[in-house]
């Protein structure tokens, strides 16, 4: 089964479901929303509405696709996950999963424009598959975590290397608003199974950049869940990023980033695809040597 | 003036404000929703309901005092923020703020138990100065950051150690759900000022622990929302920690850390106390080792 969150005119959204090739609009906020509800596929096919379009990203009467989930309460993200990567930059396989987040402000839809400010600098781009939780889990072993997964999208982990890096904790890099595009759809486990090696891949400009198999992970889904379920409680329409593979742009000698105007394609075989325009505003007269002199100005 | 946020029957909660030394019980989820208000001290004036007692922590009733926020959108920490611990510590003064987050999950009551899982070693205190924002805020410079703020509270980011030094990421170590006390009110910034060095202390069993001035800070509550707000919105009910004085655990030769049943009091002049007890579960057959062989058992 294929889910969608759609932005509504007014700025509302709502929810939108696929049964067979057709689209219809559902009366819930979100895909988070939904997820919450008991037996939502049944009360989907109860409650669905309308036909919609969405195959283009634009649906009936110019809606817009949303982020899959427009109001997760928790976006937590994994760092070095593919086995391939952690190879190639010659680091120990982690023990542990390294989690970092994001908030629900930092999503934006599969189509939208990624725009960032003068004063970030070093934008790269991250490919990865994102899980769906649907049901809330604490201290859940991994055949509880595989149970609560609802679904599988496409995200890209959009990352403001220089932010990143002003500390030893990444969030300023990693949680610019608008930034992270999830979706287009989401794939429920019965249809898309990441063991099955489906391939993930990213393009600038239309060269290939990234490609991988989303099964090359050290921790897996159900297990990153587990882990993260040791402390805190995922609920219904949560997302889990499960990491990058090789191929961003900081690892590149020299190191390349985005520039304004790139067009950046996401995709993971059998959910779908991202597109998204760069926007860096140019401002010349822009002193890039305030951000090391802030020990001064203090913001 | 002061607020609080107290849980009802059933689950719900609700703002509570005092004029002189009553306390009147307000039609709001919580003071995040109360600030969302336009014009909000107006309209509580207008809508203030029953009084309550919540001198101790329970209120009329049997009603006990929630976090101050109970569903804030941001919990956003500060580490390394003041200069007499940057000193001891032997680090050079950052040039940039060190950020992690918590969830809404993660905040607990002023006076509820802190109960961390077996499996969780070595929790540490830091008794910290918080700030709760009043207004959006977006790419702000430090004076409307400044009239952003609505008011101060005390929280104490108590640590899972063990945890939080797993990767590089601090994340599981900071965000256990309901380990972060928040209250036990909020005190505006016409009542308050750490500018005016008001004293932080964090006692164990009666014992002081941390004691500093919360104007000892190398980036003000101000200066911290300036930065945050280049990356990422904060909203009405967010809640953002300054960073903890010297004094912790984690620092003493040898390391110490909490025990079950340990008393935990949190205060800052001005404002007001947490009051804490520590709660461990004793499992005589728990095997600690099992931590460092989760590359074999991956949760």
């Amino acid at each position: 089964m294929r889910l969608a969150t759609v932005h509504l005119p007014g700025g509302h959204t709502a929810a939108a479901i696929s049964f067979g090739e057709a689209w219809f609009a559902l009366p819930a906020y979100d895909i988070g929303a939904l997820l919450a509800i008991d037996d939502w596929q049944e009360w989907a096919r109860v409650h669905c509405g309308e036909p919609i379009d969405i195959r283009y990203g634009i649906a009936s009467h110019g809606l817009s696709v949303a982020p899959v989930v427009v109001a997760p309460t928790k976006v937590i993200c994994c760092g070095y996950n593919y086995r391939a990567h952690i190879v190639e930059m010659g680091r120990e396989q982690p023990l542990h999963p390294t989690l970092f987040t994001k908030f629900a402000d930092t999503l934006t839809g599969a189509f939208d424009d990624i725009e960032i400010s003068a004063a970030a600098q070093n934008l790269d781009w991250e490919a990865e598959l994102a899980v769906i939780v649907g049901r809330p889990i604490f201290r859940a072993d991994i055949d509880e975590c595989a149970q609560a997964i609802a679904g599988y999208t496409v995200a890209n982990d959009f990352s403001v290397r220089s932010w990143q890096q002003h500390t030893t904790q990444w969030l300023p890099g990693k949680a610019l608003d608008a930034t992270t595009p999830l979706g287009p759809i989401m794939v429920t486990t019965d249809e898309f199974e990441p063991g099955d090696g489906p391939e993930i891949t990213c393009t600038v400009n239309g060269e290939i950049v990234q490609h991988a198999r989303a099964d090359d992970l050290l921790f897996t889904p159900p297990q990153l869940l587990a882990y993260i379920t040791q402390f805190t409680t995922l609920r219904p329409g949560d997302v889990v990023l499960t990491g990058t593979p090789g191929g961003v742009g900081a690892g590149q000698t020299p190191p390349r980033f985005l520039k304004s105007g790139d067009q950046v394609v996401t995709s993971i075989d059998g959910i779908g695809k991202l597109h998204n325009s760069i926007k860096i505003p140019q401002v010349p007269n822009w002193n890039h040597e305030q951000e090391g002199s802030s020990h001064v100005r203090k913001y």
